[in-house]
C-alpha cells in the first residue's frame, strides 16, 4: 500500500427531509448567495423551500441563477461580481455538480485578494492545487450527486473549449443535505448518466495495478456491484426511495478520496472524455461510457490483473482463458452501460474518423501527453483509444 | 437507508515514515503534553523520536507516563491535573486504543471548567454524547489501531469495576499518524487481539437486520474477507507490511462511523464484553470472541437474514439449509478467532457458570436490559448467550 493522507471534513446530512436542518448548518448572521442553475431548482419549490429554512436565522439572503451544465468562466465571473458587491460571507449551492463546482470556484475567486482580475489563472493550476489561502465557506443542498462534488474539493470549469480541472484544500463544503428524493423528479436521461459517471470515478482508481490496497479494492467492488444491482431498477421506477438513496450514497463514496487512499490512480477517460465534451457538447458521463471500455481494450496488458480481478469479483467470471474473461468483463461493462440507454461509440452520436484528431490536439494544448496510472499513455495510444471507440 | 448524518474530520496521514509529519501537524507554538503507556514507547525510542520532531518549532513539551490498558480514571486525572497545572494547550496521544480514548477523557476534562471536580459525571453520560463545549485539541501517533479511536471521537473508561463508554463531537483527533511499522515489534497476541477486535466493530454495525445499505454491507464484508485474508500472515510474519498496512486501515474504517451510517447497528457483544473486562480483567478483544459467536448462536432467528448474508458473501456458503450454512458460518468464524490464539469460551480461563450473574448483576447496574438492535435483549437474553459461551 502507497503512503497516503486522507482528510474530509464535509458533514454529510443524509436523508429524507433533511432540508429542516440547514437552518442549524448555516452560520444564522451569514450574509448568503444561494447559487443554483436552471429553472427547475425554482419551479419545483426547492429554492424558495431553502429561503425559508434560512429566514429563520438573522440572515441576508441573496441568490444568483444560471449555472449552466459544464459551468463557464464568463457566467461563473459574475457571481463572482456580484458575491464581492455584495459583501457575501458564505456560499450555498443547491443543485448537481456543475452549480457545486461552480460554487466551488466563486468561493476562490471572491474571497482571495490575489486573484482579483486574475481569475483566469486559478483555472491554469489545472490538476495542481490552487495556491489560495483564502475562500468564503460553502454549503451544498445536493440534488443530483455524480459528481461527487458534494464532498470533495475539486471542481470542473470550461472557458471556450477548455474544460479544467482544480482542487484546492480549502474549498471542500462545511456541509452537505443530500436527500434522494430530489433526484426522483430528475430526467432519466441525467440519472443514467450520473450512474456511468459514479462507475468511472470508481473504476479510474481500481483498475490500475495490484497495490495492496485490499480495503480499498473490496470498497470499490462493492460500489460497482451496488450500481450493477440497483441501475436499472432506479431508472425504471424513480420513486423507490431506496434503491435512489443507494446510487447517491454510491456516488458521494465513489469520490471523496476514500477509494483511492494509498492506490494508483488512472483518470484517463476522465481526461479524454473532458475533450469529447468541449468539443462536442456530449454530456459528461456518456463521454465516459466510450472512453472507459476503449481505454480497457487498448491497454489490457497494462491492466491486466485487476482486470481479471474485476472480472472475477464484480461479475463472477472464472471460467475460460484470461484473455476471454478479460473481453467478457469489457462486454458486460459495455452492455450494462447500454441497459442504462448510454451508447458507447461515437457512432451513435453521427461523429466518426474526424473526432480522433480533434480531441488529440486538445490533449496536446492541454498537456495530457503521458496520462494513466503509469503516466505511459502517449497521444499515440489516445490515438488507439478513440478509435477503439469509434 | 434509514437518515444520517456522517462528519469525520480527522487528518490521516498513513504510512511508512510519516512520523517526519508530525512537525507541520502541531502548531508551531504549542504548549504540548505527550501522554504515553506502558515503557515499551519509551524503550523502543519511539517517544524520543516524537519530542525530536515537536522541537522543531517554539514549543513547551511535557509528558505524561503511565496510561494502563483499560486506562483508570483515577490514573487520568493525575494527567488532568498536570495538563491544568502546566496551561497545556495541545494533546498528543502515542499509542493504542487505551492512550488516544484517555487522552480524549484528558482533553474534555482538563479544558472544560464546569467540569473541574465533577469529572466522574463526564463518565456517567454512558452512551450519550458528553455535553461538553470545550476541550483541549489533540492529535494521535498511533501505535496499535484495533480500537478505531484513532479516527472516531469516542473511548472507553474504568472506574472500579465499571468500563464506560463516552463520546463527544468535539474530541475527534485533529490529525493521526498511523504508520503500520510501529505494530511489527507488537506482542502476537496484542495483535490477534486486534483482529478480533476490528472484526467484532464491523459485525456489530453489519450482522443486524436488512436495512438497504449496500454500500454499508459490502464495505463491512470487506473489511471482514479482508481480516480473514491477512490474519494469519500478519500473525505469521510481522514484518510483511503490506499485511499489517492492510490490518491497520481497516481497524481504522470499521470504527469510524462509515459502516454504521444509514444502518441499525448492535453493540451487545461489546457491552457483555465491557462487564467480563471489567469483572475479570481478560483482554478486551478475547472477550468478543466469546460473545459474538454466543450472541449469533442464541439470536439467529432475530439475525437469520443478515446472518445467511454473512455466510454467502463472506464465506461463500451457498449449499445446504438455511440452518446449516448459519451455523457452519459461526463455526467457520469461532475456527478464525481460534487460528489466531483466542480462544472462544470462558473455560479457556478456568472460569464456569459462576460468571453469568455476575456478569448479568454488572449489565443491570448500568442499565443494560435492552441491548441489540432490535433492543429486545433482555437480561434474560443475556444469561442464555453467556452460558453458550461457557
Amino acid at each position: 500500500m502507497n503512503n497516503f493522507t486522507f482528510y474530509n471534513p464535509t458533514r454529510v446530512v443524509f436523508g429524507k427531509d433533511q432540508l429542516k436542518e440547514l437552518h442549524n448548518l448555516v452560520p444564522a448572521d451569514a450574509n448568503i448567495l444561494i447559487i443554483y442553475g436552471g429553472g427547475s431548482a425554482v419551479r419545483s419549490g426547492l429554492i424558495d423551500a431553502v429561503k425559508e429554512e434560512l429566514s429563520k436565522g438573522n440572515r441576508k439572503i441573496s441568490t444568483f441563477g444560471g449555472i449552466e451544465p459544464n459551468p463557464r468562466f464568463l457566467t461563473l465571473m459574475k457571481a463572482i461580481e456580484q458575491a464581492r458587491k455584495d459583501g457575501v460571507d458564505y456560499l450555498l449551492a443547491v443543485g448537481g455538480g456543475s452549480v457545486m463546482d461552480g460554487t466551488k470556484f466563486i468561493a476562490l475567486a471572491a474571497a482571495g485578494e490575489d486573484f482579483v482580475g486574475k481569475e483566469e489563472e486559478i483555472l491554469s493550476f489545472g490538476f495542481g492545487g490552487v495556491p489560495a489561502n483564502k475562500a468564503l465557506p460553502l454549503g451544498t443542498v445536493c440534488t443530483l450527486p455524480a459528481t461527487g462534488s458534494e464532498m470533495n474539493n475539486g471542481g470542473v470549469i470550461s472557458n471556450g473549449h477548455d474544460k479544467l480541472f482544480f482542487h484546492s484544500p480549502i474549498t471542500f463544503p462545511q456541509f452537505s443535505i443530500i436527500d434522494p428524493s430530489y433526484t426522483m423528479t430528475l430526467p432519466e436521461r441525467q440519472v443514467a448518466n450520473g450512474i456511468v459517471d459514479t462507475f468511472v470515478h470508481v473504476a479510474e482508481q481500481y483498475v490500475t495495478y495490484p497495490a495492496e490496497g485490499r480495503f480499498q479494492d473490496r470498497t470499490a467492488e462493492g460500489i460497482l456491484q451496488t450500481l450493477i444491482e440497483i441501475g436499472e431498477t432506479t431508472l425504471n421506477d424513480p420513486q423507490d426511495y431506496d434503491a435512489r438513496a443507494n446510487l447517491v450514497w454510491c456516488a458521494t463514496m465513489a469520490l471523496n478520496g476514500l477509494i483511492g487512499s494509498g492506490v494508483p490512480q488512472d483518470w484517463s477517460a476522465h481526461m479524454l472524455g473532458h475533450e469529447i465534451t468541449a468539443l462536442y457538447e456530449i454530456d459528461h458521463g456518456r463521454t465516459l461510457a466510450m472512453t472507459l471500455p476503449a481505454i480497457w481494450k487498448v491497454r489490457k496488458e497494462q491492466k491486466k490483473a485487476k482486470l481479471l480481478q474485476y472480472a472475477e469479483r464484480v461479475w463472477g467470471l472464472t471460467e475460460g482463458s484470461e484473455e476471454a474473461r478479460i473481453e467478457e468483463a469489457i462486454d458486460r461493462t459495455e452492455a450494462f452501460f447500454g441497459s442504462l440507454g448510454v451508447p458507447t461509440r461515437f457512432s451513435r452520436y453521427d461523429l466518426g474518423e474526424e473526432v480522433v484528431e480533434k480531441v488529440i490536439a486538445n490533449l496536446e494544448k492541454h498537456k495530457m501527453t503521458a496520462l494513466s496510472e503509469h503516466g505511459d499513455m502517449t497521444l499515440d495510444v489516445s490515438r488507439k483509444v478513440l478509435r477503439a471507440a469509434l
